[in-house]
C-alpha cells in the first residue's frame, strides 16, 4: 500500500537552501592569521555559491557528474564548493593535500577531476603535480598567491573572485537523484592504490541530520564550532552541511592549525564546540601550559580519527573545564560510526568508561562482531569480533573510476553487504563499542583472537620496556601464536623475558602468553609513526629477528 | 554518477531494532491511577512487538499492507503495536477515541481495518460501534475490561496477553520498500468527511530523526518524556518512534489525563518533558495553584495543537521554572512543522518574540506564503499569505479507501505539490512564523488580506465585550468586508458600535475597520467550542442578524 506523503528527495541544494532562508545571519569567520578575520553569513554564501555554480557551468562548462576537486583548506570559500558543486549535479572532490605527491596525481586521474579549485597558498604544490593531471582543463586560484608558478600549465588559469564577479546571486538548483554522487573522498590505506569513496546526496544529509541529533553532536544556532578536522578529511566529519542544516556559526582555522593560532583564535573568537584529531589537541593542551589563553568558550571538544588517551580527556576536565566527547568512524562511514556520550544519570566516575570508549551506534548505524568461529561474537562486552556496519551512510564499495564498476574488496565488504572495518573490538550490552585491534593484527590463536595492543600496552607498562609490538607468527598447533618484540629502556638492566613473560601474567590470560621472544633496537614505524607490523613479520620470516622460546 | 554508498531503506523495523538492542535498558512506564505503575524496558518491548507480530500473521493472518487499528490509550501496549504493525509489513491505523460515533464508523469502514486493538477500558465505547463496522474481522482486547459487552458480535475476540504467550520473542522483520506505508491517522475537519493521512516508513523515520535534533524537542536518553499528547493524535507528535531511536524514557499516562492524576505522575515518576495542547496545561497550572506538587522535574513542555496563551508560557517560566517551548504542526505535517526556539545569545526579553511565534521551520521542511496577489509573499515580519509547506514528511494527498486512487483536493494541495496548511501568517527573515488567522476566516478585502482573529483580538480587549467574532461578507466595492459580531459583558452599559470602531482604530490600520456591525447573545460555537463563523456567516446571508452600518 502506497503512504500519501510527498515524495521530496534528500539533497544538498535543501540543505543549502534552508541554511540560506532560515539560518541566513548565522556567520562563517575565516581565520586569516595576524591580519582580521574574514567574516560572512549563510545568506552570503547562498549567494556566491550560486555564482560559483553559474561560472563552472557556463564559463568552464561543468556538466552533471563531472568532478570538481578542491585543494583547498577550511575556509569560506571552500564551504561555497562544497554546496555549489554537488547543488548543481556535479561531484565535489576533496583533494587531500598531506597526501605524498604520487598518490594525489595518482587519485586526480583515478577520479578524472576536469576542475580543481586551488587556495592560492596551495599553489607551489599544485605546480609540481599539474603536469601529469591530464584530466584537468581549469584551475581556479582561491585568495592570494602567485600563480606565476602554473605558468605554462596546460589548464586554463581563473581567479575565484573575478569568476564570482557580477554572476547571477540565485541558481535553479536542478532536482537530482537522492541516490546519485554528491561528493567523494579517498582513503589512502597502507597497501594498495588509494581507494574513492562517493558519497550520495542522500547519505549526505542522513549523516547530516545525525550529527545534529542529540546523540551525536548536538549543535544549535547558538554554537560557533571550529572544525580543525580538515573539510578533505571526511567533508570535515559532516559539520559544514550539518551547520547549514541547523545555523551553528562556522569558524574557520584557514591554513593556521599549529598550537599557537589556534589558541589565539578560540580566545578571540570563543568558539563553543570544536572536532579534531587527538594530536592537535595534544599540540594545544602543551601550548597552553606554556602560554595560557581563555578556552574556556569551548563547551565540548569532538576527539576522533584515533584512540584519544584518557590522560588528554582528563586533561581538558580539570584544567580547562572543557568536555571531550569520544567518536569513532571513517571515510567509508562518512564518518559518524560511534559517539561517547554516557547514559544519562551517572555520576562523573561511573561516566568514565563509556567516556574512554570509542562509543555508541546512533540510530542509522547497524553493527556486528564477526568472530573468529565464522560467527557473531554477542554484545556482552568481552567477546571480540571484527567490526562491520551497516547503514545508509556507510560505503557498499568503491569507485571504479570513470565508467568503471565499483570495486567490492572481499576484505572491506561482507557477502550480504555489509562494511567490515578492519577494526576488533568488544560491544556491551548498551551498545558500547571499545576498539582493541586491527584485525591484520590480531593474532588468531586455536579459534581464539589475542589482541596485539593488549599485550602491547601491558608490557609496554613494565619500567624497563621503552617499546614493545606483537605480531601474529605461524604456529603448527595453533595457527598462529604473538611473538614479541621489545625495545629495552636506554640504562636499563637487560630485563629476562620470562620475568617479562611473568609481569604480562599479571593482566593476560595464561594461554595469550607470547612464547616467542626477540629484542630490537627501535621497532620499525611507518610514514605516519604508527608500529609497522608489516615489516616485523617479514624481518621473524626471514629469519632476520634472534628469537627466544620459553616455556 | 552513482554513489557507492549502501542502499538501507529507511523502516520502523530498524529503529525498533536500534532501540531493542542499543537502548534496551530505557523504560517504558505506564501509569496506572491507585495502582502501581507498569514498568517495562525497550528489550522487551521488542520481545512483545515480535509476539505481537507473530499472533497477528499466525493466529488472525494479518498479511502486508493490511490495516490493524488501535483504540487504545497511551500505554505500553500500544508502544508494542506502533512498532509490531509496521515492521512487519501492515498498516498502524490509530482511531481518535474522541470522535463522534459516526465518524468512528465511517473511518473504520474507510479504511477496512481487519482487526482492532482496543484497551479493555475503552469496550463499552467500541461495543457501541461493532455491529456496523463490516471490515473488522478480529477484536484483541487489551488490559482488564469487561469483554462480554462484545457478546453476540461478528468478529473473534481475543486476549491480548493470551494471544501473545508462549510466540516467539523475535521476528525476521521483512525488508520493505521505505515509501510504503507504515501507519495512518484520520483527520476530522469540520466539513466534509474524514480524511486519512497515510504515513511511509520514510516520513516516520526522518521525522523522528528531526524530534531528536536539537532544533526540535532533542531529548536524550538521560531523559523522560511524558507524551499526554494522545497515540491517536499524529503518532503522539513522533514522540514513540523518537524516543527509540535515542533511548529516551517514556512515561505514559494511559487514560489518567486528568489534572490531578497529571501533577501526581509528574510529582513521582520525574519526568523531564511533556508534550501537550494548551488545555491540558491550563488544567495542570490550576491543580498546581489548588494543590501543589512538585514538578521541578520537567526542564521542557512542548506545547503545540492550538496557539499557546502568553500568560502560559511566563505561568509555567515563573511558578515552576519550566520552559514552554511552542511549536506548529497538523496532522498533515507528521505533526512536526514548526518549534519555537529563540536564536542563541539572546536575553530572556529579546527570546519573547520568539518565544510566542509559531517557531522557526526545521530542515525538511520548506515553507512559502501563498499571498493574495496569486503571487507569493516575502518573508518580511508583515506579508501575510496562505502557509504551504513541502518536505519529505508532509502530506501530498488523502487516502481513497481500499483500492482507489489517492484524492487531492485542490484546497488543500497546490498544482505543484505543496501541502496548503489552511494557515494564514507572516514569516520573518529569520524564518519565524506567526500564524494571524485561517484562511477560510480571513476577510479578501481588494486584493488585501483582513486577519478575522486580529480584529476579534482587539474588539476582545475592550472593557464592554464580553466575545467578538469577526467574519468575512460579501461587498460589492472590495469583494469581502469584515462584519463585526459582539457579545456585550452582562450589566455593562450597551456599547455603541462607533465608540468600538474608535476603540479598534487605536490598534488597527483604518482601512481594516469593519463598517458593518451586529450584536448578539452569544457566538455560535463548534463542538470543540471554537467560534463557528459557517453559522455566522449563514445568519448573515439570511438575513437573520439585524446590522448597523457605519461610516
Amino acid at each position: 500500500m502506497q503512504s500519501t506523503m510527498q515524495d521530496v528527495p534528500l539533497t544538498i541544494s535543501r540543505i543549502l537552501r534552508h541554511g540560506t532562508r532560515v539560518h541566513g545571519t548565522s556567520r562563517i569567520t575565516t581565520w586569516a592569521g595576524e591580519g582580521e578575520p574574514h567574516r560572512t553569513t549563510f545568506h552570503e554564501t547562498g549567494a556566491r555559491a550560486a555564482q560559483l555554480a553559474h561560472a563552472l557551468r557556463d564559463e568552464l562548462g561543468v556538466r552533471p557528474d563531472d568532478r570538481v576537486a578542491t585543494l583547498m583548506w577550511n575556509n569560506h570559500q571552500h564551504v561555497d564548493a562544497y554546496f555549489a558543486i554537488p547543488s548543481m549535479g556535479a561531484v565535489l572532490h576533496t583533494l587531500n593535500l598531506r597526501l605524498p605527491p604520487e598518490q594525489l596525481v595518482w587519485i586526480v586521474n583515478h577520479a578524472a577531476d576536469r576542475v580543481i579549485l586551488v587556495d592560492g597558498t596551495l599553489l607551489p604544490l599544485l605546480a609540481g603535480l599539474l603536469p601529469r593531471l591530464a584530466p584537468v582543463e581549469h584551475i581556479v586560484v582561491v585568495g592570494p598567491g602567485d600563480a606565476s608558478v602554473l605558468e605554462g600549465c596546460a589548464a586554463r588559469v581563473h581567479d575565484y573572485d573575478q569568476l564570482l564577479a557580477d554572476r547571477p546571486t540565485s541558481y535553479d538548483w536542478p532536482e537530482v537523484d537522492e541516490r546519485s554522487a554528491a561528493a567523494m573522498c579517498y582513503t589512502s590505506g597502507t597497501t594498495g592504490d588509494p581507494k574513492g569513496v562517493v558519497f550520495s546526496h542522500r547519505s549526505v544529509y542522513l549523516h547530516s541530520m545525525q550529527v545534529n541529533m542529540t546523540e551525536s553532536m548536538g549543535l544549535t544556532s547558538g554554537d560557533t564550532t571550529l572544525p580543525v578536522v580538515p573539510m578533505f578529511h571526511v567533508n570535515a566529519w559532516g559539520l559544514p552541511h550539518a551547520a547549514f542544516m541547523t545555523g551553528v556559526n562556522l569558524l574557520m582555522p584557514d591554513r593556521f592549525l599549529q598550537p599557537g593560532p589556534l589558541a589565539d583564535m578560540i580566545a578571540a573568537e570563543r568558539p563553543t564546540h570544536s572536532a579534531a584529531v587527538p594530536v592537535i589537541w595534544q599540540g594545544l593542551l602543551a601550548e597552553l601550559a606554556e602560554r595560557p589563553r581563555d578556552i574556556s568558550s569551548l563547551r565540548t571538544v569532538t576527539i576522533g580519527g584515533s584512540a584519544c588517551p584518557p590522560a588528554m580527556i582528563e586533561a581538558f576536565d580539570e584544567l580547562h573545564g572543557v568536555r571531550v566527547c569520544h567518536a569513532w568512524g571513517m571515510t567509508e562511514t562518512s564518518p559518524l560510526g560511534t559517539v561517547a556520550h554516557p547514559p544519562g544519570g551517572l555520576t562523573a566516575e561511573e561516566e568514565w568508561p563509556y567516556r574512554i570508549s570509542q562509543g555508541r551506534f546512533p540510530a542509522g548505524v547497524e553493527a556486528r562482531l564477526a568472530a573468529p568461529d565464522g560467527g557473531f561474537a554477542p554484545w556482552d562486552g568481552t567477546s571480540a569480533g571484527e567490526l562491520e556496519v551497516r547503514g545508509p551512510w556507510i560505503a557498499a564499495a568503491y569507485f571504479g573510476g570513470a565508467g568503471e564498476e565499483p570495486l567490492r574488496p572481499e576484505d572491506k565488504f561482507s557477502p550480504d553487504g555489509w562494511l567490515r572495518t578492519g577494526d576488533v573490538g568488544v560491544i556491551t550490552p548498551e551498545g558500547y563499542l571499545t576498539l582493541t585491534d586491527r584485525a591484520k593484527d590480531v593474532i588468531k590463536s586455536g579459534g581464539e583472537w589475542i589482541s596485539s595492543v593488549e599485550l602491547e600496552n601491558a608490557l609496554m607498562a613494565h619500567e624497563s620496556v621503552l617499546e614493545a609490538a606483537v605480531v601474529a607468527v605461524p604456529d603448527e598447533k595453533w595457527g598462529e601464536r604473538p611473538l614479541a618484540v621489545v625495545v629495552p629502556k636506554e640504562g636499563e638492566e637487560p630485563v629476562g623475558y620470562e620475568e617479562l613473560c611473568g609481569f604480562l601474567g599479571k593482566t593476560v590470560a595464561r594461554w595469550q602468553l607470547p612464547e616467542r621472544w626477540a629484542s630490537v633496537e627501535a621497532v620499525p614505524k611507518t610514514s605516519v609513526g604508527k608500529f609497522d607490523k608489516k615489516v616485523l613479520r617479514a624481518q621473524y620470516a626471514a629469519g632476520e629477528l634472534e628469537v627466544t622460546r620459553l616455556g
